[in-house]
């Protein structure tokens, strides 16, 4: 809840820089990075590699372009790519894979969203003169769609086993991977050994305004420079906004543990009312109610912005913006407006279905 | 079997035009076709549009080019196209969809190969300014990995009633709809009603030596001739081709269920020798039996040609070129090659799983 | 002059096939040519590969697909080809090279269509970290929008010399390079020592219906026939097509300089006439007169069947269905209606400018 | 010359945002802009529509993502655009029209990079069923690699009319529009009015951190957010650099003709000293002078950092961060390090050749 009384449960993007923050960029000694000489920009990719043991780290404007540079360094032109049918980079990149990278994608439907070897070992294909083979797989920590759902370490190491085998490489969407560290205790380079390329946001649970890191083996990273030079994202004093990654990795990441309690608080007030919620296993809670549309709107109006991703399911987002007084508020009207939206739907319904 | 006593049953596309066919081909009126003056080309355009119910049709060398043309021509790059994971396009055209086409696939696991509504109602997605929406769906009928499996006259209506609601199109790789056609008795007018664009096959059961039409809407055959001859596919004189095709409508059509006949009594045979066949509904029969590409090379040295598309099955494919006595020499063959290598494989099993 | 009175000098690509070349397709010998069954395309691709000497080569549906895939297998996806602006991978193949190669093109503007060593050396670029260097360069044999105009010997060794020194390679789009041979004796081995792969066009000069054939090196086939079998060129009993091609090795290559002895004769008679020709190098004649797409209609209307590439320009081609005695009914004609039309213009001339 | 006494006119990329513009960095109100809440950032884009006279406007986080973003929005896959053979788009954006947007590009020689309508006139082709027309023309204000040239008004007015009557859209790379203004006189308004879209840097003469803007019509605006964010543009809390621009706009373009004094200064002092310069028309400065290499590196040896955009070619860029001493000291040592190269390449040519 902010200044104005709003608690924005919409996306843990909405994160607002503070004081703490501001000041480090402010005074954050830059450089221009593309002749690779911005001193905040160096200073935050190595401190990621050196956490999640990749030996080189990418500093990208967004999550999608970390993305989008991991796959098209894996997987070329004409090539396969198999991923959850859910996965964040199916559904909110624009369709880049196969648009910008000519990447060939099937899929499997994952429980949860979580990828698992066996389910794998049905789809990944071995090519032939005549037959396309998989080149690489994609996982997502965690899953946004699913709801923040997480993959253990050891299906993340059988998918490495199973992969491996194949000769097929491994891209980690790791936007929300610290949720994950969070949630299980696992460490970054625990997760870090399970991929060839791993990509972790700055701007969602870390509240940093702007940025990705992609992390990668050493012989990507000139082809990486042109790729993401290529795609636009070739920027020049970016010190500016790596500082405040920094800034984020010193206060940011054991706080997190804070939003997963919130999301557990918002969940359990919600089914203790009734409602029909998945246990979270981060900061997102889905809520299967009708009415989604109402649900929001009306919601807005009391000053709680939550999403519909379908008709019939809320979404809360918990995040450093979000503390305990807004959540507490939010449960309150999200109950009183929820409840109001379903009895008016009931008291609607056809006669015959009654 | 051939003169040289090869039966091949390794595709259907192996066939050989005989000395009628070669007749109209060599007597066949010929024209520039990229200047639309080769009237043997336009005769069958329009022999096949009218058949199938369809106000426009285009010839390809290929049915990879048909059905690129198709997918191109229903979703721009950056757009999305849900499938089969199973399906042709996939798997045995060079992931030209996103190559180029730029276009994202997502994929079902359809029972045999059969897509349904139901499978598409938890797939196919509506796009929002965040979310990429799906614009069209592809089936194939009938579906070539899966085993010549048909996809139902009812089945393909409730697709089009779903993918109609919901602004999607549809696309139907026909290549093998002949011998849907045979085996159902569906018209190849009622099968083209469920569907914006179809592709149609002439050199696989119907024994023409080159040669798909992609039938389709009249205000897209202007983009569909430049997407032709961008490709490659704009030829000069095929009437030379097309003439093959003609003959094979007059001629080989009602003959397709010969071959169904033929791949019935095939598995009949190996079910009754023990192995595990599923009952073929049109040309194609698998077995499933380890060591499959041993038997693969063994049965050719009996001059008994067929494939292994996985480790553990063995594929055989009916056609015009194999009659009704290579069918039972290539049953006896197979029995005997099969039933061998099974034995020898339990043999030189490791003593401990006996 | 075919049997309907009509002279069609429109395109060489108009030839119907003979009796002759009828025969021997009707006659080949065929085989499924996707999995390397088919003798006759296997004849047609050694001779060529021995005549062109080169070692590998590949039987295509057009001369579009063969540059195509010859572009696709020297330029990867985000690198630059430079080329002449009026080629005919750019101005008539879709934008094929950007749309499905994703390869930039720099154009010159050269003399007649000729690219030289001392234009490429102002455009062929080195590239480093921070710009895009050039990766192949295109010539076309002879150039079709210039009129027809032959790449000298030396001229193509000097843009060798220059390319290979700068690890650039040479693409050739040998579509008429028949005609090339034709006009200055130089063999087809001298011509194809100075590319790396080379397109050569069996229906335009040659006559026969359908198909190209690349040349390339032994290491890009396999590579090569996957891009065929992507763009939708795999063909099946293509053999009935490649036999065509063999007789027209075996009939009619030598024939070509009547051809051009065709053009040379029309090129001269419209000179004589007063017309500004350009004197024709190989078999196409580019006559500058305003109104031409009226003289092209009217020119019709008389059985004379031209183009007209621009509104001052009409051209006409020869080729081998258009004998001695349809080329002088055709310069007849075209004189008497290019007077007409020139006087028409100079009549309605606003009286200002008479 | 900074603190560390370096006079660095490698480029006007490399300036770092001082005191005052990291002041209103650290103060600005950001908001999520992927929601359309950054207030900063929508205040960025309103101003600069406004001064360019363009309905829309989004910010980006570089240059080539907001040139490839108006490129993508005005050539579809498959068409054609125009442009002169050294412009920023083909030479330094990683062949991105074609990989990306499936541009092919035509280009013209450009007289110092400046893009006539009679160079247009030969260049741009209209299309017809067989012939692939041109559908957009690139221009750069300033020119880059010409040593920053300018395209008069008047030029561009001619071209806008050309282009306009032929149905052709026109997009300006602005990068260095501010410098054109600054030499010229010339309105944002009246360059804004040639152009369908117009790309204006932040980070070069300005001397913000990072970021462009696109300017464009407002029909594109909703394809353009999309056609960003699947590039990988999308950020969040932006309004942090969108301040360093707005902050920009208010100080440092006025004072862009102080770096056009600094050019001068440099060019005219190497001119006395016996070098080969072209007078700058803006901020770029591209002295003659063999041994470039050289130059660079002994120059860099005293704190003067230049570079050599090809071997015989030294080019030095004013900036904010370069004032008058510093400039006079680049001078001086530049004077010294040439002349001695020069005097050294003299005295170790062969005998033969003194």
């Amino acid at each position: 809840m902010d200044a104005s009384g709003v608690a924005d449960l919409r996306s843990d993007t909405v994160t607002r820089p503070g004081p703490g923050m501001r000041a480090v960029m402010a005074g954050a000694e830059v450089g221009d990075d593309l002749f690779g000489e911005d001193p905040t920009v160096r200073a935050l990719e190595e401190r990621l590699a050196g956490l999640f043991g990749f030996p080189a780290a990418l500093f990208t404007p967004s999550g999608v372009m970390a993305n989008q540079i991991a796959l098209q360094l894996l997987v070329a032109p004409g090539e396969e790519l198999v991923c959850d049918a859910e996965a964040h980079v199916l559904a909110h990149e624009e369709a880049s894979p196969a648009r910008y990278g000519g990447i060939q994608t099937r899929t499997v439907r994952a429980e949860r969203g979580v990828v698992t070897a066996a389910l794998l070992a049905g789809a990944v294909r071995r090519g032939n003169a005549y037959t396309l083979g998989t080149r690489a797989v994609e996982v997502e920590q965690t899953h946004t769609r699913a709801g923040g759902t997480v993959h253990p370490l050891e299906t993340l190491r059988e998918v490495r086993a199973l992969t491996s085998g194949a000769g097929v490489a491994v891209h980690m969407d790791g936007a929300r991977i610290w949720n994950a560290m969070a949630a299980t205790g696992t460490s970054a380079a625990q997760y870090g050994q399970t991929a060839d390329s791993l990509s972790v946001c700055l701007s969602k649970g870390l509240g940093a305004p702007v940025g990705s890191v992609l992390l990668l083996r050493s012989e990507h990273l000139p082809r990486a420079k042109k790729l993401r030079h290529g795609l636009g994202g070739g920027m020049r004093q970016s010190g500016i906004l790596a500082a405040a990654g920094l800034y984020a990795l010193d206060h940011h990441v054991e706080r997190i543990a804070e939003d997963h309690e919130h999301a557990r608080l918002l969940a359990a007030g919600l089914r203790d009312a009734g409602f029909a919620v998945r246990p979270p296993e981060t900061n997102i809670v889905l809520v299967a109610v009708p009415g989604a549309d109402e649900v929001v709107a009306r919601a807005a109006q009391e000053g709680v912005l939550v999403t519909a991703p379908d008709p019939d399911t809320v979404r809360l987002v918990t995040h450093l913006d979000v503390g305990d007084k807004a959540c507490r508020r939010a449960l309150e009207v999200l109950t009183a407006v929820m409840t109001d939206v379903v009895a008016g739907a009931r008291n609607t319904a056809p006669a015959g279905r009654s």
